[in-house]
């Protein structure tokens, strides 16, 4: 577990470098917008889809340096979507782990922009040509990347959560605000870092497996800390999915049958890495982590 | 000026059609997000940027149909513009071009996300292959648009507008905020069109120098006719800018002198647009249209 530990803090650092060199400088003008941007993306977020990027990268084979920017650009858009999520007319958050919102510190206004310009600057990221990688390669992650994250994905997530609060949802609603909201952009993550690596087709197939299985899997493990975790661990009250009357796994099936379908997700995601070796430690590692912080 | 009409209301309808194509399915889930995306991109839009593109494109002897799928992406990331723009914690505006803001009609909420997936779908087209244009030119266009769109582009401009607000301005900085507000997502129409169409680099370069002169000469036209024009025509307000004490050309360098300014980057514009001969007769007539209107 230390040894884990230490290696998600090294992936850690890494990014975070990564990230100030791709942000625009806060030096220049517009200066409250550049802030606004850094304050955001460097306010503790722990990069676990960058890293689960690195790690599919890795258990195919290949580089992490090969992933690193468009890993840059996923964190952005993930950072992006918190930023709005936040705002006083969605969740109307004041805090997240621990430190005030982008809208608290920079007023409503600057926050929507602030989200605006990192969505967009993931993709200048993304369209921006790197050394030894297939222009038709970069143009297949930019796709579904932004798949993942708009209508279809990530944002559609969302608005069927919003729709769905203090309703009693069924289990189909809850799963597609759990594929959509948070599963698409950790499935993009792994794709993006197996095709990076130089998977092949089947290896892809295998990690989008992986990848849709996990997904819902720490999602539901999500579900139960907001139950059971610690606040700290949470950064976030403790029952707050409860008090809004949030669609989740524990709501629709209960807490027993929730553990047993995360760990069953889990077991099945497992599965799929096994062809892969001792190359997919650090992948078996980390969704190990993520999903069983409530046990 | 019939004739120009005709010829703006004809391109109008084609890319109206292509957008309807490429808009997600209101009739499917989460069918209030497609809704609201949809009401916001069929609310009356003159498709200026889009036909800007087209024109830019057979100005250097290419096809419309090669720039579509571009059009449309640069019209939505127009269209989310507006959406923000208008938000209660904006601009916010009840009405434009004659109906309801998208927030008046789907909430706040909504619209935030409206506009955040009709961004993110833009570059869904950006980097969905297209039948006949190489990869590596379709990346640079993304990344353009991209550019132009971002903290370095529109919303960087939107960002000094706002700080701009009730203060007096100086010339640099209602430079930056045309510059960057309007006329770089005008310029990456004609830039996109222009490469689209195949042109050679000093081809693009004059394109790229009529963008930098016309749209400048479009938004202090945009100024006059917020002081002068006829309530119809604007869609806003008479004098709204005024009101708020934005950072116009007028206010900084009075009527007369813009009006100058604007004649004489119109000029400029013509002027590079001399070797390409009647191929760029449309674009000289939208641009002589839109600069002409308060005259």
């Amino acid at each position: 577990m230390n040894e884990l530990k230490a290696y998600l803090e090294w992936q850690r650092q890494w990014v975070d470098t990564a990230l100030k060199g791709v942000l625009p400088d806060p030096a220049k003008r517009p200066r409250i917008l550049h802030e606004a941007m850094h304050y955001s993306v460097f306010a503790g977020g722990k990069r676990i889809r960058p890293i689960l990027m690195i790690a599919a990268c890795e258990a195919v084979g290949g580089q992490r340096e090969t992933v690193i920017q468009t890993a840059c650009a996923l964190e952005m858009i993930h950072t992006y979507s918190l930023i709005h999520d936040d705002l006083p007319a969605m969740d109307d958050d004041d805090f997240r782990r621990g430190v005030p919102t982008n809208h608290k510190v920079y007023g409503e206004a600057t926050a929507i922009l602030a989200g605006d310009a990192l969505l967009t600057q993931a993709f200048v990221l993304l369209s921006t040509p790197q050394p030894g990688i297939d222009a038709r390669l970069q143009q297949r992650i930019s796709q579904l990347i932004a798949v993942a994250a708009g209508a279809a994905g990530m944002v559609g997530g969302q608005v069927v959560d919003m729709e769905a609060e203090g309703k009693n949802s069924d289990l189909e609603t809850v799963n597609y605000i759990h594929r959509h909201k948070t599963g698409a952009l950790i499935l993009a993550s792994l794709q993006a870092g197996a095709l990076l690596g130089g998977a092949d087709e089947a290896t892809f197939q295998r990690l989008t497996q992986f990848g849709e299985n996990a997904g819902l899997a720490f999602q539901i493990a999500d579900d139960l800390l907001d139950i059971e975790g610690n606040q700290e661990e949470l950064g976030k009250d403790i029952g707050s999915d409860q008090a809004r009357g949030k669609a989740t796994y524990p709501a629709v099936l209960g807490i027993e049958e929730s553990r047993r379908q995360a760990d069953q997700l889990h077991r099945q995601a497992l599965d799929c890495l096994a062809p892969l070796g001792d190359k997919a430690q650090a992948l078996r590692a980390i969704s190990a982590y993520i999903i069983q912080r409530t046990h």
